[in-house]
């Protein structure tokens, strides 16, 4: 007997990037950021009371939830602490998406988007951008076509273009559904754009922003992430449709030590930042192309003369995973993780060698 | 706006038990271990290399899967580890109920199951024991509700009464739905009825048996717990409905380490049955009645000359908190979890003043 959905029985789970064990690869190809996460983590975790996992941990994980209010200057009831931000878009589609509705988001994007709307129900509709700017019109094209929510990358993956936050105000403004925000990776954002959509949660009651610590915070392996938002969007996640005790006391514990100490994460952003256009440029003087990327990736076209699945082949050969997507839009990219200076030297140096077919 | 789906927008969250702060209260309401989780989870926590946080966890707990599948003596792709009970309950309405299905549960049972059905936008149908004994026709009657899928806590709770595993393996085979026994408290019942319900997974493919470390392993504040089920059950959960990475790292190698401390647990089950038998005893020269309980709690109809809320609410105020359900069916018991001989002992003298009016 096969009991599943008609749904799920058609469709195909998610395929993340490969996690390879040990430390043998240079692995660049699941955006996770290149330094470990702050001591304050480790003093933390040595600090723990393990006799306290006896009880059931805080349901909103409230001393995190009031340092995340704190810092973006928001009340703690307009923020929802998630496992992983994966759960926050989750209950975004479980909360407000009735399987007669559909959903959009502006594509090439996180392929996720179509697994969750695949495995809620829901239908999906993809708004192509060009040069991966958003379509002038595409809050009157969602509203045509009666879009409930619309999912957002900024700045965007796969391509690490930013969208300036006016763009993202008008269209909040104007979309009648709701706009979700995916800022996984805006703390790689340049400070000096002073990008700040955060400030846009209390004029717009359709809007909701998702962060995570695992690119910023060095904390992929620990689950932790949150959304902002008015509270009539948070309050039905927070009270009705999360499951009761979402994240575990260590989690917790171990995310507000990390969050709190912005400037060792702020220190780990810059250099991120600083190899982020050593390597372009470095790529770009061997015939690679790439959108200017705030985030920590970058979308490289392959030179003509070379092909991008094979590129990735030989790189994997040689120790070096980096993302290749076989969709039609982006089968002469790489997606490259900015790792540390060593391994991205070695990115560089192991690419010359291909392109000089002298491997 | 309220841009709720309509179920959402109609239902209750899930109300727990009170979670007081610090360690002032005696508490007896929410059904954890009164022992701490093994030391081989303090060395566990100590050896954790934080750097290894930076990365995206094994998104099936493989370690941890492994030592599962091992004691059960089942294979890997049969065992589903989950973030808490919670999330194994809800991705089973998620992965196998459409929306126009109805789901069922014997009971007075766990409230969650309503909540859930309710968030998924499902039916719910409830039958009632008499005596927390099944009826004798279950199967055939929810055959003739085409009942999709049915909850069965065992030990059932609120009572504690156990159902044996003749009775759990008929209405497997007679049931045409999924028939999911929440196996929450089964740790805590007595090795000499050598109660086994995981060797029927082999024989039933319309069987999944929930498991959590919550109580036996003591580790309610971790949120991890595991699902066991043929594969044709547990790979749509596995690999399209769950979060991608749906338990973190630390989670995964502390739970590891108290599982494979059995010694340990089951020291810690042994401890509760004897305070079991004694808190029974004692409860009932006072004149409550209790069904016997295969699990760490008791539920107890206080004595005919008193009232279960007030004496909740004189028992709080003495800072003992145990747990009374405003519903008739239980509007004179209260349900009193198992504590340390100390903590029982308190209990047991302050109810003895209580009903002697002399507190």
């Amino acid at each position: 007997v096969n009991f599943e959905r008609p749904n799920i029985r058609a469709m195909n789970g998610y395929i993340s990037g490969e996690q390879p064990q040990g430390n043998d690869t240079i692995k660049l190809n699941t955006n996770e950021n290149p330094y470990p996460p702050s001591p304050a983590v480790n003093l933390a975790l040595q600090n723990l009371d393990i006799s306290a996992l006896r009880r059931y941990p805080p349901p909103t994980a409230s001393s995190l939830r009031n340092s995340v209010a704190n810092l973006h200057k928001l009340n703690p009831e307009q923020v929802l602490i998630t496992n992983g931000g994966d759960e926050l878009l989750r209950l975004l589609l479980a909360t407000f998406v009735s399987l007669d509705e559909t959903i959009a988001t502006a594509s090439p994007s996180y392929t996720l988007y179509d697994v969750l709307a695949a495995a809620h129900g829901c239908r999906m509709k993809h708004f192509v951008m060009q040069n991966w700017i958003l379509p002038i019109d595409i809050a009157q094209q969602l509203n045509a076509a009666s879009i409930k929510l619309c999912f957002i990358v900024n700045p965007n993956a796969p391509s690490g273009v930013l969208i300036p936050v006016e763009k993202i105000s008008q269209l909040a403004e104007e979309f009648k559904g709701i706009l979700v925000v995916d800022e996984a990776y805006v703390d790689f954002v340049n400070p000096n754009l002073a990008h700040d959509c955060v400030k846009l949660i209390n004029r717009f009651d359709n809007l909701v922003i998702l962060r995570t610590l695992s690119k910023g915070y060095s904390l992929a392996g620990l689950r932790m992430a949150y959304g902002l938002g008015q509270e009539s969007l948070i309050q039905p996640m927070q009270y009705k449709t999360k499951d009761s005790y979402n994240t575990d006391l260590i989690a917790q514990t171990l995310a507000k030590a990390a969050f709190e100490d912005q400037t060792y994460a702020q220190d780990t952003w810059q250099k991120v930042r600083s190899e982020r256009v050593r390597v372009r440029a470095e790529l770009e003087s061997m015939g690679f192309t790439s959108p200017a990327s705030e985030s920590n990736f970058l979308l490289a076209s392959v030179p003509t003369t070379e092909n991008a699945e094979d590129l990735y082949l030989q790189l994997k050969t040689a120790g070096i995973l980096v993302r290749y997507f076989k969709v039609p839009q982006l089968d002469n990219t790489l997606r490259i993780t900015i790792g540390t200076p060593e391994e991205n030297n070695c990115l560089l140096s192991t690419l010359s060698k291909l392109l000089q077919k002298k491997y």
